[in-house]
């Protein structure tokens, strides 16, 4: 069990079959499909959306078998996003390990993430619940819509508040909430329940999602695994950046400098010093806020505890 | 009407219904999704996988609605694998259409593939079908795991004929399968109709993709709208290229130089030259036979006569 795992309250030790789960995946094909896949679930990760996944299952009738499958679904889908998010961006590494494209190469990279969409659509099907397989296509549909959203504003940079908190609700946060909203339905508890949960996992992942855009900007190198203020250089405009930008006087040259990007490591050392880190921190604690409200009408339980706790863990994090 | 859709008796009408449901999708989204959506589905292409779906549907209780859902659900399926495999191979052009990794670039064409099986899998729940959604995610997952065994092969060059049948069955066949065995589950036939035409629409697309191999070879650069020959140029070994090193003495210089991606234009000549492409039309045909007999046990019809008609066209068109 990782350590990371151990957070997890009472699931703790059910991430580990989860896991295996995901190994045995890599069983049965072919040389290279089956490398790739034992590579891809090598990492441990933090397994957030497994535990996510496991508690809220807690809170119901804990059918571990089957919410083993959906978490491992769901794993599937997050793993193929950050496949194809790797090969999109030309990252070398994440987390330590060396991504698909650049040990094999980005032809890999994308038919390996296509194979685990199609893996975690295989994977929900099992479940025989209608309900969840529309819920998971309408999650991948809005995460791709989300990346291409980002990317084309990227190319207009978009400083929309509005904006950028929609696009990480899809990106993010909708896999959040099909992990707790899924859950409560294999877990058999009420329509109520089922939507306080989904509310639970949006809030949480749009809190999730600001911190690590902080943390883009905050992170050191090393902690990140890539170099901070990553988004900025990409012409990504985050929550922190939109509201420094704030503070700016109409003549400042940030918004052409940021289009030329021109002077990108002053800005942003300007933004760590303006105080738009901790800003953005505070938005994301409402949004946590938001998410332990939802769970207020469950009863007194470890998973209970354990899903509160994340709230605030997913805020203040080292990654 | 395109000119291919009057080869599809007695559905060639419903197949703009088909054509008209795929272009609604590309409604309500934001300005890039839309417009990628709109330019990939404004091909008329053959539609011959709809055409699949409506003609066995026709076998049975013809529930035009849901057989429109899944002909959807299932080109869907195709565009997101075209538009993938054309940011894979770097082609600039379709069907006379430039490709979406050309006209936007790569990073649109991954995440358009991503929204397309995603969109596939949404319309096919709306079937409410456990059996469909679980051979359609079974399918996308054999067509990723053959493409990814194909291009491993390409990397140590591959010349097993067993080997080839089996990828092309994988990469090809099964979405032909499905179109076919899914149609029959929609219209409600027998257990022994499903399993009839999921052998139909199996032999007919090995049928299909070995003449789409020799048609590589054999066309004509304005045709094909790519160089031909092009399966050799990246290292990809096919049914004619088997059969042609077949009768190659020990001491020939072709795989040395097909490794070495050496005097591919004179190879390519005498692989034309050797009888080798007749001899793979000959085998596609002996695949489309066994189509026919698949049909064998449905009373005399329209849509069964299209069907038939259909497993000589697949081998003896010019694409």
């Amino acid at each position: 069990m990782t350590q990371a795992a151990q957070l997890y309250g009472p699931v703790s030790a059910d991430i580990s079959v989860v896991t295996r789960r995901l190994r045995d995946l890599a069983r049965g094909h072919h040389a290279l499909l089956g490398e790739t896949l034992l590579h891809v679930f090598e990492s441990e990760g933090k397994r957030l959306r497994p535990a996510l996944v496991l508690l809220c299952g807690k809170l119901g009738f804990y059918r571990l078998d089957a919410l083993v499958t959906l978490a491992a679904s769901l794993e599937a889908v997050h793993t193929a996003t950050l496949v194809h998010d790797d090969t999109i961006d030309q990252a070398l590494s994440r987390r330590g390990l060396r991504t698909v494209s650049a040990m094999w190469d980005s032809k890999v990279a994308i038919l390996l993430g296509d194979f685990l969409f199609a893996q975690s659509a295989e994977l929900a099907s099992q479940l025989d619940s209608a309900r969840i397989m529309s819920l998971l296509s309408e999650t991948v549909m809005a995460m791709s819509s989300a990346e291409l959203r980002q990317y084309a504003a990227a190319q207009s940079i978009s400083t929309d508040e509005a904006g950028y908190l929609e696009r990480i609700r899809d990106k993010t946060a909708t896999l959040f909430a099909i992990c707790c909203q899924g859950a409560a339905i294999v877990s058999e508890q009420s329509d109520a329940a089922c939507d306080a949960l989904r509310q639970y996992g949006l809030n949480l992942g749009i809190a999730f999602q600001i911190a690590d855009d902080v943390l883009d900007i905050a992170g050191q190198d090393a902690t990140l695994g890539k170099p901070s203020g990553n988004d900025l250089r990409q012409g990504t405009v985050t929550l922190p950046v939109i509201l420094f930008a704030q503070g700016l006087t109409p003549s400042s040259d940030f918004w052409e400098d940021l289009r030329l990007r021109r002077s990108v490591d002053r800005w942003i050392d300007e933004v760590r010093d303006s105080g738009a880190l901790e800003r953005a921190l505070d938005r994301a604690a409402e949004f946590s806020s938001k998410a332990r409200e939802a769970l207020v009408h469950f009863p007194a339980s470890e998973a209970k505890d354990a899903l509160a706790e994340l709230t605030d863990q997913v805020v203040y994090r080292q990654r």
